[in-house]
């Protein structure tokens, strides 16, 4: 399917503050991105690099008064998000150098405690997509969602203790559950076609039977229309926006994700 | 400035064909990417990777019929290309690691074969930024443009026997002779608003007093305007498209460089 | 100074278990491997790669029975550690960008809680090099040293919120402060010439005026004979061995370090 | 099989001379380190580093006088050399990310030359092996291997001209013939057990059925004992030592490949 996604953020500054976006999603395996619109307000030189996990990231200072970030693209993404029921655990021997470092515990997401936990809940399952669906059932039925609840950054341990949280707590827990029994996960951000309310969402992946699936707890089931922006070891990596200092909120955040029909197509994206 | 570039590809497939392409430009230090399209028609799966040198290439397989590569963008440039006469020499022990395999020869660049005469035509230069002044002007004194003949690739050799080229080949001379002189250089493709006859352009980057700078030997002074589309030793590295194979052209290629005025700005940039 | 340092490892394996071990030390600026000695006993099949982080890492499958991990090497090394007081905070927006993510909070290093005490004991000190001084002083002063009790790996908190530590969660509880003021703070483990109880070191740096610095608070002073293995975010990043699964601890770890005198060292390194 | 590696070189130096050197053979898949030397006489600062391709280079400056790198290593290799006749040839399309650039030309192996010759050499082969070894055969039917004779660094086209070459030529050529054919081939340098006359070596690997292959047209047939000490495109990149300026020769350059007995092994390597 073909969305059209765009993120607004506005904020005002005291004092000339640096930031570090992530918000220009990559054409990849998984989406292709057809259009692709970056305005800063006012215009600051803008620095582009990219981090240890694959996603660009933009260098800023933001001087003082109203700064206002405006993004949008178009992007093809899959109609149907794949599933593989009995899709094998691969052996930490046989996992590529580079996701090895998935396996590790992280600062929201801390794997080192949840084995008995995770060993508990997948209990009877087949090795490997099996167990990733039981953590991501166990997930939407025991964690209360609640989506409109205002949330500092906390860890899965904290999560798990409160019994209630966000897109982004759901992810922090499912991860570190995943890790615990030695199933490489990471931790993405980006939008989502029909989620409510609209925002900025967060899911997570699992490297299993040789490549990552997608899993989110939050949705009654996985359906299309995900666009990754990010991706890292937890919300640490993934900060869509990040000041460094004193938490400095968006006055305004608007994300849309709107479907582009077929008879608009042609315009945006010359199919 | 802001720019608005373009540069249309169309070919003629007559078995599936696989291509990497290389029409994406980046954000960075000296440019910002405000909008950017990019069309395949008909619309195939196409795969993003980034190469050893920082470009975003993208793979996919031309299915046979007409094949159409669309691309524009909206980008910031310098209106002045920076020069620092004067700027000093590197010594090879304060290069940064990064920037060493720029000494190296390359396929079209044989800089092992041009210490002599890069030596005889900087003689009596500073060392660093005026040596390369003084290649610069070497080649747009002695090798003769013509930007409208047809031409294979050809490699620094030979274009210095023959006496003439187009932008691509002033670029092989230049970095050949740089490097035999022990001064990092690079080759660079991408656009320049106001060239004559409008087409892609390639020009080369040296490294001096700690940073890289721009040449175009091509043009009877450097001016702005310059967009990067792609970073690599020689033409082997920064192909715009490669299908790896026979020969094949487009049928049609068209590039367009277009200021955008200030009352314009708006629409698309936001400043 | 010239080192020989080894690390002696053994196990009693159970079943087949992967490893991924981090014990080559690597040349670079600040130390260099004259001679380096790796023993697999029994022999396996052993595939080395280098993480994200630069480190080379080993992977292999132990088999049942008892097994042993042998290395040493000989090492040049400072005699003096590089100390810089009053060396300059350098401000986010010029950081590299390779260094940025040293400011994030990781799993043992929860740097977004610890902004205010940090901000306390560096009350008055200039910002940068001083600012590391003070916390690693009142690390040296207030955390009891108890490099002989048995630890299980905590975080930051849990070290503050106890009083004593290994090095280890010096080192932790060092990297959350100093990343909590905007300072790029990292861990490295490896091997210290003359500590008491010999054994597997770990110290921090801390990213000021444009270059690393060690701090090492177990220490009553920083003299030198640091050799560093390995580099990270934390204690998850540079585990000297990891096999992921329940925890597994090795029968006996001998660590020793010696001075190679000057006679001596024609033999090894051919001074 | 178990291996005593050993390169020693000697230069008498006039003025300080920057060198990069590549002289520390890595642990892979193909073969583990057990014990390694590298001593610097006299002792200067080293800095090392990882290139592109994954080599360990060990950068310094020469002082005036003699100056010599004395290197060896305890290697575990293979006993046979993989041959896998029929393997098949990979898709451009099908090709990982990273592979695609050893496709392209560079500076000795002008890959965009050979493609009528490789086409007709490998006639009424199966495509991937079969057509590498039938280089390979020609090569070495067709080229005089002259390993005594005196030699500057030539390139595919000369070494095809002449008719003679040394190793490297060999190597050349073979990876020319096989990018035409869109075969990906990189370069190694090593050592070889045997090897007569006994120096360093080159040979090349071609990437085939999904993984890399080593083909050697200078010896009769492939048989074991191969260590690997760097990887590039061409020997541009990977040069054993590199001063960047007129060619310096070492004044002495003695290699030497033992085999480790059984009853010695125990010493060297713990088996």
């Amino acid at each position: 399917m073909w969305l059209r996604t765009s993120c607004n953020l506005t904020f005002d500054i005291t004092v000339p503050t640096p930031f570090v976006l992530m918000l220009r999603p990559r054409s990849g395996a998984q989406q292709w991105i057809a259009m692709e619109e970056y305005k800063i307000i006012p215009s600051v030189p803008v620095f582009e690099f990219t981090d240890n996990y694959g996603n660009l990231c933009q260098r800023l200072i933001a001087p003082p008064g109203p700064f206002a970030v405006i993004t949008s693209a178009v992007v093809q993404t899959a109609d149907y998000v794949d599933q593989a029921p009995g899709a094998a655990f691969i052996e930490i021997q046989n996992l590529p150098d580079t996701v090895l470092s998935y396996l590790l515990p992280s600062r929201y997401c801390e794997a080192d405690r949840f084995s008995q936990m995770a060993t508990a809940i997948t209990a009877g399952r087949l090795l490997g997509y099996d167990q990733v669906s039981a953590i991501t059932e166990w997930l939407r039925t025991t964690i209360r969602f609640e989506p409109y609840r205002s949330d500092a950054l906390v860890s899965a341990i904290e999560v798990n203790a409160r019994g209630w949280g966000v897109c982004r707590d759901f992810s922090h827990l499912g991860i570190a559950m995943c890790r615990s029994l030695s199933i490489p996960s990471r931790m993405v951000v980006g939008y989502l076609h029909g989620l409510e309310p609209m925002d900025l969402h967060a899911w997570f992946e699992a490297y299993i039977g040789g490549r990552w699936y997608a899993f989110d707890a939050t949705q009654e089931q996985m359906r299309g229309g995900y666009v990754a922006i990010g991706y890292g070891r937890d919300a640490a990596d993934v900060a869509v926006y990040n000041q460094f200092g004193p938490a400095l909120y968006p006055n305004t955040q608007h994300v849309r994700v709107e479907l582009i029909h077929n008879e608009d197509r042609t315009d945006h994206a010359a199919l």
